[in-house]
């Protein structure tokens, strides 16, 4: 049962619309089974340059939650996935290797896996022209990064080890993979930890939002 | 007295090369005060993807890190500050919102700031043709994060209030201001900040690493 179906009161709100980076957050506060209610922020009408909306993420870009039990804005979803590891204590080790596993390989979404294949996804579908040379740039960069998650999960079953925000971060963009022209029979691990993720109720439940 | 000189016994071993990446983790291990001995990774020499380096990175980007001490190896330059952040207590709150807007604007950077400024240096220097519908969209998203930073800075002394692994992060991205072929001048709060920043003088020795 989700949180909104629950009828809870909502401590968190989140800012959401139907992208990869949002799909994280949803998925995390179903992983966490925290109640949240879903405001839209419909990007394809620019409604993140609202002025109410810019007030909480001045860099005008979903997710964002407000907390208000806490009193705490967040933007960006690494730190959103990030504050909400340690709000509800799971999903991240508090100390030790197991910790900056986790952080490495979430950094390695956010600053790789997110801004290359959210070119590619640029390039290959929403581009008002064919533009060979980024086109080119951009699906060897993916190609590369899939091989490197690829061998990652041969060694280990998730990311970090254990399952993980490194894990949740991903999950979303690789469910794009046909976006990305990927084929993910050239990559068998991560084949398997993307049907083994995607088999987890919550994030079955967190890709459907906003609904 | 940079730690080098010290002739102190090194605990961290940096593994870098001359670029913001590598930059972001030398100023802060200057700032922390820590003992550690540089390995230069020479990425015009492609060294990164020798098999001892991807040993410590599958990913085969500078910077790592690997602390003995600790029995830790840490890659990706976020998750890098953020471990030694953790380890001196410094630089980053160890609670509350003061730590989800570090982490925030860390993110921001990681995710944004850093990739894209990236392709800005790629379009503008080191493509060997002139794609000029990939110079306009990064070049008006560099634009258009600058005057994120400058709004955020006209409000506060550093990105997150008081100087963090945020700013720590974002400064050798904008000290390459002139390749990204930004006018400071037209931000002014960042070339405020900038100059701030600029003046520690941990700041200063991390940016000449490595020799």
């Amino acid at each position: 049962m989700t949180a909104l179906a629950a009828g809870i009161r909502y401590m968190i709100t989140l800012y959401t619309w139907a992208t990869p980076n949002g799909r994280k957050v949803s998925i995390m506060l179903e992983e966490c089974g925290l109640a949240y209610a879903v405001k839209t922020v419909d990007i394809t009408a620019s409604e993140q340059f609202l002025a109410d909306f810019v007030a909480i993420n001045p860099n005008a870009k979903i997710p964002a939650i407000v907390d208000d039990e806490k009193q705490c804005t967040v933007f960006e979803s690494g730190a959103i996935l990030i504050y909400l590891a340690e709000r509800c204590g799971r999903f991240l080790a508090t100390i030790g290797s197991e910790r900056y596993a986790a952080l490495q390989w979430l950094m390695l979404q956010m600053s790789a896996i997110g801004p290359i294949l959210g070119q590619v996804h640029h390039f290959h579908r929403f581009a008002p022209e064919r533009v060979p040379y980024a086109i080119a740039r951009f699906d060897k960069e993916a190609e590369r990064l899939y091989g490197v998650l690829d061998r990652r999960l041969a060694e280990t079953e998730y990311l970090a080890g254990a399952y993980s925000i490194a894990d949740i971060a991903c999950f979303p963009w690789i469910a794009r993979h046909e976006w990305q022209e990927i084929d993910l029979n050239n990559y068998t691990n991560v084949k398997r930890w993307f049907e083994t993720v995607g088999q987890r109720p919550a994030v079955q439940r967190g890709m459907l939002v906003p609904a």
